[in-house]
């Protein structure tokens, strides 16, 4: 018998493979299956940016004078109907797990002692442990983060209404994409970021990434010293004493692994579980998948490493590789990412109109796509593009990058037209531009 | 030196390819650069569907009590609009063709009797010619085609509002498209199709795009015997002697090859240029490429018959492969398709909810997905999707077909999420069942 703890995207998918291969498979969820992925975090984001997203275009429509208004967002009743379309999804994957031949125990908490596990105090015998055990919101060291008003996006599902002022502290995706559905939303946002805001993106993708942030308030290399308030949030104090009012406050300070459960196994100083490219963690026949490993903190990237750890628990040696593996932060346009190599010659061109961005050409705007090639392989090692449906492209791109494809390969792409897909143009003429420099 | 008539997908990036080999090359065009793709046909839908879907969405979002309103579309005022963003892109296009070194000449008409070039009525001397003259809308037989309020896709734009009702005859993705978009937009539409309603499409995935459709009348088995009015329209009269009421009624019956200036060249019944897999035509020297050679009528096989009818020109032998060409229908979702073979175990799903898609599931609204699958070989030989973003999808779906993608090689693509691709997991999906079958 096997025993999985957590039933987020890597202890989900794990334990389904288990018992697709007809072992006997007890998964413990603590809360609801599908995880934060499905409660809180990706599905989340989904959801209020398909609304975000809307309004915006609606206002780009009305002010051509194609639509009459603008729609106003009814926030408390996205705050409901979300609920309501997780839990319908949450009883699918409930659904799909059963029938895959899990036995799924909600409420119990899973615990581990070494090689010993516990399911709540009742000790269990299992041949092998996936820990898939997620991570939660890191919270600054700083005074106010317990007022009332302060959330992560852990507990944003409670806030009652959309907040009049709001700041956002943080500098990455998930600050980047809240702050922009708040925005859009009508709440007047700030973001405090103490070092960069996407400050890991290249110059050209992260402008095109602030163009869709505008209208927010964006101060960077500020940290923060307190949030004020007396039992409400008020304001943030920023290091510099400056204090902005604010009636909402939100954490995006990033993760932490929750490994708090899983005792007697090697860690980092963050708590992440240590594993090797099998998913082994140091106890034997103890495995660990997902965010408890730390980053990337990408469900596909759980998936996939609850599945590795699935197929080495059944003796089929398989490794986790990183390569290619996309991300992307939705704003108005999606901005996606895949990385195969370093270095290498970066080319950029603004992305072609297409479904989604037609009326963005109205008033100049169009995406980005942007490329890294190796010159002397002609292999692409990056790829990023803003510009909509760039998720599903960079999927692609990414899952091509890992099997080496070269820029040559793009010349008998054959695309559906119109498009926004700026990587397959750049690439041929990257192919061009490397020719010549051959010759 | 070169001529290349006609300035669309196909006589525009033919031009482009042999001037960028140094070649010098006169384009003839008519009217615009950018062809009917840019002017009439795929730019037009994208613009149109772009309202049409902010529209439905609001709609879906306003009964979920998330929005206070549906806007309301000003007809003029998209039309308007569209013309200024068509203009935009057409001066674009005119410059990268110029930069590529491409001398273009408009509004002259370029014309062959077999192997000699006119340019109006000057006789001039070129090494070899492409023809890329287009289609045009077939217009069926019938009384009252000429009156006012009568359109084709290429007269449309000069509807000068909404009509209140109107009737759009045709059976294929033309008819589908427009009439999804006078619906959203608030019209009553009627189709009248001689045979069926995108009756080429599988059954599964024409139940997906009918459901995208709901609202529409849709006749089917429907011949229209005239069409009645006064000078301006007024009903349709159906096969059967049923009289229905229409102040504006569209033809989507259809596209012939507009061939009557290339005379001396050997064509099909409806005047498609023959050519071979390297687009030579009948008459040394003399190559055509895009609509005019007939079916699929895509502007990426345009583009990419232009491209091979230069390579060839320029003495590189190159072939015309047609494997894999997506092709994609516009309504509330993209529809997609890619075909490599035919047969196949076909096995179809639910598409997962993602962005675009996620407020449809409090609805109970899915997308679709399907595979074609080769159980000797795991090759997929047919892929088709109902989803957002399926367009994207499917060109690069496509393009893995035609490189004999099987359904292995899904094992380890790791998309995006959260994700409306649902060909991944059917993939996987069918890899097992295969495997299953071959113990």
């Amino acid at each position: 018998m096997f025993v999985v703890i957590g039933g987020g995207p890597a202890g989900r998918l794990g334990a389904m493979r288990l018992a697709q291969a007809g072992a006997e498979v007890r998964l413990i969820e603590q809360r609801k299956i599908g995880g934060q992925c499905l409660h809180e975090r990706c599905m989340t984001i989904c959801a209020l940016n398909d609304v975000a997203r809307l309004v915006e275009y609606a206002r780009t429509q009305k002010d051509l004078g194609i639509l009459d208004t603008v729609p106003a967002v009814s926030y408390p009743a996205i705050r409901r109907r979300i609920c309501e379309v997780q839990e319908k999804l949450s009883s699918v994957l409930d659904a799909e797990t059963r029938r895959a031949g899990v036995e799924v125990i909600y409420g119990a908490e899973g615990r581990l002692e070494g090689n010993r596990v516990y399911i709540d105090d009742e000790e269990v015998r299992a041949d092998a442990v996936l820990a898939a055990t997620g991570s939660r919101p890191a919270v600054p060291d700083i005074p106010g983060t317990s007022l009332s008003g302060v959330y992560t996006y852990r507990t944003l599902p409670a806030m009652p209404d959309l907040p009049r002022r709001m700041v956002i502290v943080g500098g990455g995706v998930v600050a980047a994409e809240f702050a922009h559905v708040f925005r859009a939303f009508g709440a007047e946002v700030e973001i405090v970021a103490r070092h960069g805001l996407l400050g890991n993106l290249d110059p050209k993708v992260r402008a095109a990434a602030l163009r869709d942030l505008s209208g927010i308030g964006i101060r960077e290399q500020t940290p923060v010293a307190s949030i004020e308030g007396a039992g409400r949030v008020r304001s943030v104090v920023l290091g510099d004493g400056e204090e902005i009012e604010a009636d909402a406050v939100m954490l995006a300070t990033g993760l932490v692994p929750r490994s708090e459960s899983l005792q007697g196994l090697e860690k980092g100083p963050d708590g992440a579980v240590t594993v090797d490219s099998r998913m082994r963690t140091s106890v034997e026949g103890v495995y660990a998948a997902g965010d408890v490993i730390g980053p990337p903190y990408l469900t596909p990237a759980a998936r996939r490493e609850g599945v590795v750890a699935a197929e080495n628990i059944l003796g089929h040696e398989t490794v986790m590789d990183y390569t290619g593996i996309p991300w992307a932060m939705s704003l108005r346009y999606d901005y996606a990412f895949a990385t195969a190599g370093a270095g290498g010659l970066t080319l950029s061109a603004p992305a072609p109109a297409g479904p989604g961005s037609f009326w963005d050409v109205a008033g100049g705007w169009a995406g980005v796509a942007q490329i890294r090639v190796d010159p002397e392989t002609g292999r692409i090692v990056g790829a990023a593009a803003g510009v909509p449906g760039a998720s599903t492209l960079l999927s692609y791109i990414g899952y091509l990058m890992k099997r080496g494809v070269t820029v040559d390969d793009f010349d008998d792409i054959v695309e559906i037209h119109p498009s926004t897909d700026g990587i397959y143009p750049l690439a041929r003429y990257a192919a061009g531009v490397l020719r010549k420099k051959n010759e």
